[in-house]
């Protein structure tokens, strides 16, 4: 095994195993363990509703510091009132025991079904033997640990050079369904060697999440369990970033390359999906325009059915900017199905069906609308919504 | 065939034809039209985009007044530039010449596919014999020729007496996709033998329809051409309402159930919907909160597809509230799905998984939702996300 995702970068050891909170005996718990003490930051679920997993690391990173992240599939931990609050403790103090830190150093995450409470047997019995297999090349198995309803384990890293030393950052991510802009059941775990302080770890972080983690949609749900988390250890051995320039450029633009690459497989892997869609508008009016109807065209069930079934039915794509709730002059109006254009000014065009129906078939289309209307340009990556979308969703507890 | 829908009332006139725009034969206009001119008020999509028919309607509709509407199925007449307009103006000139009125008094609806324009050929012929077939008991004709992908034909009518005289009121609707709050591809005709004053006659429609139209969805996509027109002809002899009072509120009280028959047939028909779901709200906050979290939950494709598949899974419920961006205290919250309690302050209850089955194989799901925070009280209508929405929504325009 090679040194992948969160174990790309210097003096991060990860591992998966299945402790058997999932029924099917899949991997369900993975371990992401740095040398040494980290700067950490995170962003989370912007749902009024938060799972207890989740509030613990919201409230313990606020240090800025951790050492390791425990993330199990299979159990939300989520709505259980106080006992979910004393797993969600638990399930720090049995990974700070292992690894020997303190127990406030240890983060956590956890996703699947809502309402019923962690096997904390299992856990117990999984965090020991997922502290054992900790390895430098463990980062697949970790990525594969945390997936629910994802088909394949999703993992990035990118290196780069700062002041003669060689930077790595590393990541991995989950998702499927549920995803949606502002964190949705997708959590993605980013570790770097680089030295950078904290404030500008999670200023990198957040600015980066706007253009990456929040700019996919599966189905428009957002969950209660979703979490980044950013880990950086210094062990590159760089001078530390502790302002902003070009250094710090450098590391946000990889940082960006990571989440977004992340993203676009989370987006491409949504539950059932058969196909990418790049959403792009041109030429908005502002900044909030351009994202309410990026937003309504991703979640729209009609578009992303005609997408599904490769129907060029733009009409449903004027149709949802038009309800997006951002003021647009539809008589300005240009769309086009990869270069195909299929509506000028607001206008239908009688375009090649044949044409439409070869671009419709490739497994990534990109949507383009021009406004004509001012200046600001966006993009979002969706799925299409299948059959098998229903059929997963349809019976997801059982 | 009996008096029922839009000729329940005294003096309507109504009918239905095939005139080609459906490729499949199926009646693809209707027309409805007043002995006398009457008050009319209408309710039009909130979509940036509007169709050119109902561009027309909506302008026409200024004068108070009409005798006819004629509605097209088949062809949404939207997106066509000045071409849409033109042929707007001609389809209501050419009903206009046979009913003998002026063409300011005809009122127009198109639905279906955006972006191909009219066939006026085909549109004149078939206003032409659909004049011919107009007939007091047609009413049940034009509710089967303005359907889409709607399953069955959807009328109702309530009887009520008002200062000693016999007072009808009668509707009829199209929906299925694309329906949601502020009007989605619906097309709702209401008629009326009440004499009661134009402006009385808006206000009631629009508030009426705040628990009735935009009370239902489908799959959150709001459409291009969705339009609720209602007629009053004066021709049930009462005295005129014209102010505020026990008339009145009967007069609003039948319109109501009128609606919200309409609507829920609408709900109920939704593409490819195996059950009608309730949504209630209590003891919310305050309507904006009640608003935001029954919208939420009525569009979540998660909750959706999980009453299609039987499976009571509340924490997708519970999370689509958390995001709604309504405000509340999650460990306040009960949720019941019909009379089973599986929440309670936030936390899942052990409940009976056969018992939940049980309730979840009806046609009609109530799903409850208790904050214990206010006193708004509020309910919405929606159905399940099945495999033949999927199917019926892949290729629609084909």
């Amino acid at each position: 095994m090679a040194k992948s995702g969160v174990t790309a970068p210097k003096g991060y050891k990860a591992s998966g195993v299945a402790c058997g909170l999932k029924k099917n005996g899949n991997p369900d718990l993975a371990m992401v363990v740095s040398d040494k003490t980290a700067a950490a930051a995170g962003i989370f679920t912007a749902n009024v509703v938060k799972g207890h997993s989740l509030k613990w690391t919201r409230e313990k990173i606020k240090s800025g510091m951790a050492r390791a992240i425990v993330i199990n599939s299979g159990c939300a931990n989520a709505c259980l009132g106080e006992r979910g609050d004393k797993d969600a403790a638990l399930m720090a103090a049995l990974a700070a025991d292992v690894i020997g830190c303190e127990t406030d150093l240890v983060l956590l995450g956890s996703t699947g079904v809502i309402g019923f409470p962690l096997d904390m047997d299992k856990i117990r019995a999984g965090i020991g033997e997922a502290y054992k297999l900790l390895s430098c090349e463990g980062g697949n198995l970790a990525a594969r640990a945390i997936m629910t309803t994802d088909t394949y384990p999703k993992e990035a890293s990118k290196t780069l050079s700062i002041g003669g030393r060689t930077v790595t950052i590393g990541g991995m991510a989950k998702g499927s369904g549920m995803i949606h802009p502002n964190m949705a059941t997708m959590i993605s775990v980013i570790t770097t060697d680089a030295a950078i302080t904290q404030t500008l770890l999670e200023k990198a972080l957040k600015t980066v999440a706007d253009s990456s983690f929040n700019r996919i949609s599966i189905d428009g749900d957002t969950s209660v369990c979703d979490q980044v988390v950013a880990f950086a250890n210094g062990m590159a051995g760089n001078d530390i970033i502790d302002k902003e320039g070009p250094e710090y450029d450098m590391f946000m633009s990889a940082l960006l390359e990571v989440s977004a690459s992340l993203a676009k497989m989370l987006a491409r892997d949504g539950e059932g999906a058969t196909k990418l869609i790049e959403i792009r508008v041109s030429n908005c009016r502002d900044r909030e325009s351009a994202r309410l109807i990026l937003n309504a065209i991703a979640k729209s069930p009609l578009v992303k059915t005609a997408m599904f079934g490769g129907d060029a039915n733009w009409g449903r794509i004027i149709t949802a900017a038009g309800y997006s709730g951002a003021e647009f002059d539809p008589d300005k109006l240009d769309i086009f199905l990869g270069d195909l254009q299929v509506c000028k000014n607001g206008t239908g065009l009688l375009f090649d069906e044949a044409k439409a129906a070869e671009i419709l078939k490739e497994d990534e289309i990109v949507i383009s609308l021009d406004f004509k209307d001012g200046s600001v340009s966006d993009r979002m990556w969706t799925c299409d919504l299948s059959l098998d979308y229903v059929r997963i969703n349809g019976s997801y507890r059982s």
